[in-house]
């Protein structure tokens, strides 16, 4: 067993708007936050990604300061980073995609470096299921836990390579909006049930401010939103969540239900983090201290006693 | 000290669309969810209501073999009972009112017993809050703790009577939106901390499928929503919420902020219980055995582990 974990996913610039301010190109792209988050937990993160020649040297010597290994990572000098940005509504809940520029992401062409291909744990953030689907197959070995990420877009689009992904994959993390969209099921309970009929084990589903999900068989696991005075970037929330989640476990010797309940709350920490300032500053400043203290609120949040009489 | 509980509210019949059928009209009203909740914790539950002469029978004695104590419900046999229809949207999260018929409401003065009138604890249900302050001013002694439910409807149109009301409780019950709406604070925890400031010293603030939320200083409480299979009639969750919270205290010596997480547990699980069927049925077929599984569920659901190294 090694602790090694590949990453699949888009290292970006965003331009972001929330009713609180707005941002210029900002560092983004849900590789950047998963490492960010994974690199509290492991030393031995492998992005796979590309990047444009615009991409800015103090970027790279972020990530590479975190430890995230960049051997996966391709840089086309004569193109540019993918770029997207987006204006966040008044609820924070939803958004409009003002700009997506593919950029470099028309010509990515996923490499795994030969000593990620026996990771043990593999992250497909989300990204085109095609692209998804060309990392798992230059994998060596079976890896003891494969999760993916995915949106709306591909589920509408691509739904056919989407459904080839999920059949390989373990876990699977996905909203709730999107897991009503996939499955055609309102009612969550119902929608992990045919997620988990398609082939992941596990079905997380985040819920934004109100928490997150976890199935597995007849089993439930409910995080809840830590409750925050003030909220002011979502952007990054799914990716930290989820790069939290698969480093806590790739530590971990088992891989069982109990390990996937404190992989959530560690996940949902690290998001709560994400969220208080605008794109990856919280995320890049954070010290472990502060994850587990973060995280001890979440016991207290929900811990109560019973006594029926 | 004595357990008895005063309780304000309707008691209504309901017309109930949902996107799983439609009901006639049937039993409905907080009050009387409220008196059906609190019926499995204490049998010294007083209702002040008002009824028409249409109001039947059957629905008399179920009341009183629930041993609520009807000496407060006035019933004014020229009058009809006030009837409310609305039909629920596809996610049952919003709903849009049909009809209402406030018949006898038009004429309720409400009038507390001489035996309640040292209640230990007074729920005041969802109504104008003219008639919520009258309930009050019958006291003959502060009670150990008053708690109130209010809506959109008195918040919009009663505003100066709902702060003279909302000074005089210990605790407010309302919806997130309505949080939201009184505060003009869209993150919870700042209208929580806005809401304490008008008078309450706990906050309730209900979040429909996503669960509650409980404020006391900088104390917060999450209490997750129970995923249901099936969700069939959102009406009364509310009103089964604040009943089963209410009722669990007024057992119980001490009122503290622990004793209220496990409240907020104990209305929660009564509410999971009222929406899983239309209107009262649910509730009333409820056995406290069965209540009592469903909040080790909630335990369960919640519960993890951390060993972070």
């Amino acid at each position: 067993m090694n602790n090694k974990l590949l990453v699949l996913g888009t290292i970006a610039y965003d331009a972001i708007e929330t009713p609180f301010g707005k941002t210029g190109k900002i560092l983004g792209g849900c590789a950047t936050y998963i490492g960010l988050a994974a690199s509290h937990f492991t030393s031995q993160c492998g992005l796979i990604s590309i990047l444009g020649g615009d991409f800015e040297e103090k970027h790279l010597t972020l990530l590479k300061e975190k430890k995230l290994d960049l051997e996966g990572v391709e840089q086309l000098q004569e193109e540019k980073t993918f770029f997207w940005s987006g204006k966040y509504h008044n609820d924070l809940n939803t958004r409009t995609t003002l700009e997506t520029q593919l950029n470099v992401l028309t010509k990515f062409e996923p490499k795994v470096p030969e000593k990620f291909r026996d990771a043990r744990m593999v992250l497909l953030g989300n990204l085109d299921p095609n692209i998804q689907l060309k990392v798992l197959a230059q994998m060596k070995q079976q890896p003891d836990l494969i999760v993916m990420d995915t949106m709306n877009f591909w589920i509408e689009s691509y739904r056919d390579k989407l459904d080839e992904l999920i059949a390989k994959v373990d876990v699977i993390s996905i909203n709730d909006e999107e897991a009503r969209q996939l499955t055609q099921k309102h009612s969550l309970v119902e929608a992990a049930k045919d997620l988990q009929a398609m082939g992941p084990k596990y079905v997380v589903i985040k819920k934004g401010e109100h928490g997150a999900l976890l199935f597995h068989g007849s089993n439930i696991f409910c995080a809840p939103g830590l409750p925050l005075e003030e909220v002011f970037d979502p952007t990054g929330a799914g990716d930290s969540f989820i790069g939290g989640f698969t480093a806590y476990l790739v530590q971990r010797k088992k891989i069982n239900f109990e390990e996937m309940k404190t992989a959530v709350i560690v996940g949902s920490a690290m998001a709560s983090f994400t969220v208080q300032e605008f794109g990856t500053t919280a995320l890049e400043k954070m010290t472990f201290l502060q994850l587990a203290q973060r995280i001890q609120a979440f016991k207290s949040l929900t811990e109560f006693d019973i006594e029926l009489t």
